[in-house]
């Protein structure tokens, strides 16, 4: 089978998310960086990989395909030995999985990255911070999960739509929240305070996927640090 | 086979592509109609069917489901005798179809659904035009349309993606985009006028599914003459 290449930053919440896919199925793959705070996603070369100019991308064989869902559909049904529960091929249980992964959009995402993204990454970018854009996101980022919770964690469920085992909608949809690791602890706390049963969830596809969690995340924890670090000098500089 | 009700509003572009789709298939089904603009997406009997309280929604046996693209994907494989062109088996294929299904939430659909929403629907759901609003979306819109042209129009191109026959997402695509018949000409010519690629393409898709196109697109070309009739009533009256 022809070499796979995923081309993706660990920073971006759906490259992690199929970063993590490959190393729980075993697949085979080159990762290429792209480094996002550099620019790397605008070079010549990496538009001829993804003219969206974004992470995460593949290329497999004579295929070059964007966007992380149908990456992962792609991923789950083109190598073999991928079992069943993450994208099963029963056509309803399929179905369930593809519509909370097309609600993703315009919803938990919309909400999560604008908000973090314009809560605490903008400047990285050359952008200024905008707070009244991070209200109306945490507003869209609360309903999101509120959703989540009462819809497709019912009961005791330990996986997205009540399943025994994760899907690639548990992969994606918990990438993109983790990346609220980057908001400072107050923030945090009041966003997850409602939202105990998302808590306990995380904890479920960890306790599932590691040591391939910690791993792939190990960068976010790390720019985290940095983060916060620089924040708490800064505040000690300008103290009294 | 269960029978399959289809609860849609025929204003709503993706209600018309999963019609438009099962019309072109002869999948027997029954439409349900949900009156958007009063409200009946938000009836209690409605949450049971889609707790998203929006339209298109499926039930089929016992099997609820919501998101028009997941709906577009279930239908295209649960169903016998769909040729193969609307949503590939091959996974290449069928991935690069996915990929820009995937695109779509972010991109057409935010640029165009809120253009329009912001220009002309939002009085008809109690809410005030937002000229600011409607100028982001215009751009995202425009941006959308240039990519849609450069990447999946090349050359002489019939349908998306090059393809010989039109797949789901050309239906998505074209209902989304359609919407736009609801502003005033000046504004369609304004947008329309650098992408000439995409009134051939929405041609050709007429072409190929009609007389199923304009039977679904009626009611949006009645509701565009009585918006601008109004709105012309308006101007002789306020006029001097």
């Amino acid at each position: 089978m022809a070499e796979l290449k995923v081309y993706a930053d660990r920073m971006s919440q759906p490259s992690r998310a199929i970063i993590m896919f490959c190393k729980m199925n075993k697949i085979d793959f080159e990762e290429v960086k792209v480094h996002l705070a550099t620019g790397q996603h605008r070079n010549p070369e990496y538009r001829e990989i993804n003219p969206m100019q974004q992470v995460p991308a593949i290329v497999h064989g004579s295929l070059k395909l964007f966007e992380s869902h149908a990456i992962l559909r792609y991923l789950a049904c083109a190598f073999q030995g991928v079992p069943d529960h993450w994208y099963p091929s029963d056509l309803s249980n399929r179905a369930l999985i593809d519509a909370i992964l097309d609600w993703h959009h315009s919803n938990l995402r919309r909400g999560a990255a604008a908000l973090v993204f314009d809560t605490i990454l903008a400047p990285i970018f050359g952008r200024p911070l905008n707070p009244q854009a991070a209200e109306e996101a945490e507003k869209i980022l609360d309903s999101s999960l509120s959703k989540i919770e009462s819809l497709w964690l019912p009961g005791n469920a330990k996986f997205l739509l009540g399943n025994a085992q994760p899907s690639i909608a548990d992969l994606s949809f918990v990438c993109e929240i983790m990346q609220l690791e980057l908001l400072e602890e107050k923030h945090r706390e009041r966003i997850f305070g409602p939202h105990k049963k998302i808590l306990h969830w995380i904890e479920n596809v960890k306790a599932a996927t590691n040591p391939n969690f910690e791993e792939v995340h190990a960068m976010l924890y790390k720019t985290k640090e940095k983060i916060h670090g620089k924040m708490s000098d800064d505040a000690m500089k300008s103290g009294p």
